[in-house]
């Protein structure tokens, strides 16, 4: 079977973008050795671009309690529940890299409760589940639970942002029908 | 009952904001007359804060096919998909103003298929829902259905977005138990 | 967009009705200033409204351990958990009134778990609406949270059969496509 | 092990009842050869008896389009959709009986989409079972099927009533853990 | 309305089928009196057929900690929510007779919480039908709650193992239309 | 985090094993250079392993309309929905293998709707899951619906058997914590 388009929208020429978007897509492109389509399919109506990627940085790199590696297995968990293909392959590789570990994104992506992964790092992962499937029932105990794991209540708000961020992410790309780059699948299994 | 704070986190005082997002703070405050708990809530993060506002604005007063009520619209039966207490009450105050007519916001967030909506209208939301709790089942068929009502690819990516992003705003409306201003409940009755 | 139909099934003239049925909707009129539609949309069966009413009246005016606000904090519940239109907006609009609260059936309507209910109310709605959803798997856990909250085994059958009877209702309203009248939008809003 | 009461409430005796209760249970013991349970557990509540079963006769033996055996079947149907063990035992019994066709009950409790019921049936047990999960999803296009097979207007009426009503029951047989007579489980088989 | 056929597949003749086949079925019928349909319709593949009756009778006929009332009562519940009328039918006709208890195959079927089991099965069929239903969520208090009935890890196994299987039974069953025997009705009322 | 087990449950040595399980388990070791831990895991009850792998390698190795990479691709399309880490990641391995494309797996894995799969094998999924979610709801439409695809009533049999199956062993895997090997992961994506 033929391989589907990365985007079913238009996707802009670097050469039509706005000078600020297309030195972000170049900077991207330097450091990892592609652009990755995120990039290419949301950079169709820049506004909403510039403000998405503010605040994925804002999640993403903010400093805090959470690492990055961390970050990663919310997003990998997350985009599963919410069949986001770009999301899981493209993060799913990112978390190999960051958490060091070859398997551990496929086993999140599969089912989070069976993954390798400490009771801290399933009590974090039940609580951005919650977050993305039910949050009008978040309720005191969810906090407790998270809390007695050590997460401060600074980590939370990092928890449910991130499933927050990603769970309208992984609508984005589902609506758009966002291919996730063929490098993903291989980077960070070696 | 005494009344629950308006969030489960500490609310910063204007005076320790930065400038900009205090700014913003009184321009809103000076047209509507009071603050939406909504700025002060997630002022908490100041990062965060400015995305969100970008991005909220890039999708709502953007030039564009929809008009604002349909963009209210979406609001509506998207966050009482979502359970959101605060972006039902807020934006069911909005959509009245903006469609002028005071019984549009309750029907749509109890039951938008037996509102007072017209077939557009209805399709239009039809797909909002489907954005907000199947994204990965969207397909070709949903975009034609749009279609046939005169709605536009671009029409179809607001629609989209616009659910996205309020479903991102409904859980962290959810998570940080934000609580709509009093006045909310009764503008646009008249 | 035009407003719909008070019914999709046709609705009888006051003149056409037998007598008892006349007096109760002129009462009520007279009481109300103005003729909820349910009594207008259920009249084209003659004995069920009878029945309806005669149920209604057993359980919304009896003497017993549930004040008249509680009673309809759980109508309002149960029936957002429906999408019921009908039964949200008139006995939402019930619930401002007996709870002089003007704030309460929307919090209630759209998420009842974070409205300004105390921890007894929470309890209340919570086993509202498991008989709502899945009375299948009430067991006796439930019951004893009941009873912890000081509810009596009377004041179970009350919210379980209050719940069950609007769960009735809700449907009916749905399939009738029956409309709240204007009048309950802004009632106990003052 | 040991059987169940047949109420986790107080069952009254005879005796104490008012006159008009205790005659239609007598009545009742006369045609039936027993008093099936759910005279006795709901006459708990004598006001509730008097219009559940005003209710019940309304719909149950209303001349009308539907024969008693469809009714039944849609009985059979939604109670076992409802997971309500009093209901599918005690109308399964009836059904077999009204239907003089002693394996459709049990083919409807467990799955009605594959019991020996013609296309007009299954149209039939389709709207019921929308109106008994999702009345709130209920269109014109639902009416259309209906109308295709051959009903009417006022059997569509019929059917969601008797959904409806059935609902009300289903939750207060499991609310109160209504138990079967052992008379039910073997009428009509023969 | 005419019965349907016992499978929407071939259904081979005794003669055609290979020794070994034809031989299990005999014996069957010796020991039965009938021929079980699903003989007859899994016949069409003969070698899963070996395999399917070799699996079950691992299953079903295996010494251990389980009674062969027990594992009836766990096919019932699983059928029964997997909406397979073969199996509920057929299995039920076995529980009674197993159970020595003409009552309780159709109180499991309908909603197995509410049927005269003792808290020990009660926890087997919750075992069960959360294996059947989210076998993914599966954890450790899950066991624990096995174990406090006094139910070993090899009971455990069992429970799974026949669980699992009669899930597969049941998506053969409905997907070929597999028609339960008349006999089984009756079966063990007596 | 250190590894899983294997199993929660004994794992045997091969020199406890029966001579024919033995010797399966040393021929697929030959073959793959490892041994998939499914075959440890099972070989904790004899019987039930043998008529496993008989079960199994009736769907997988018969001859029959299905190609082996499309036998593949509904394993991991429907162990995917049922969160089998086990399935997922040892038959995504074996579905790159015999597809000779590495990035079709995770495609399906997480949303077989949007994967580089053509029209006949979205229908072919369609089926599968629908056969494994929802098989008492599934008619004549669903077949023609294959049929309109080129699939014949034999190939329709394959998609549900193997779909049943797969849905057993989902079940067992992850009721046991199946652990997938290592080697599993990076098979195939050369």
């Amino acid at each position: 079977m033929a391989s589907k388009p990365i985007s079913r929208f238009p996707v802009p020429d670097l050469g039509e973008l706005p000078d600020d978007i297309r030195e972000r897509i170049l900077a991207v492109q330097d450091k990892a050795g592609f652009v990755p389509n995120v990039f290419l399919v949301l950079a169709h109506r820049p506004d909403e671009f510039r403000a998405f990627f503010a605040y994925h940085d804002a999640l993403m790199e903010r400093d805090g309690g959470l690492t990055k590696a961390e970050r990663e297995m919310i997003v990998v968990a997350v985009s599963a529940g919410n069949e986001c293909q770009y999301c899981v392959i493209a993060h799913g590789a990112v978390l190999r890299i960051r958490a060091k570990d070859p398997l551990i994104a496929d086993q999140v992506a599969v089912n989070y409760r069976k993954a390798d992964v400490s009771p801290r790092h399933k009590a974090m992962l039940d609580f951005a589940i919650k977050i993305s499937n039910a949050a009008g029932t978040i309720e005191e105990a969810d906090f407790a639970s998270l809390g007695s794991h050590g997460f401060s209540e600074e980590d939370a708000w990092d928890i449910a942002a991130i499933t927050a961020f990603f769970g309208m992410s992984n609508r984005m790309a589902n609506f758009t029908g966002m291919r996730p780059n063929d490098e993903f699948y291989t980077m960070g299994r070696g």
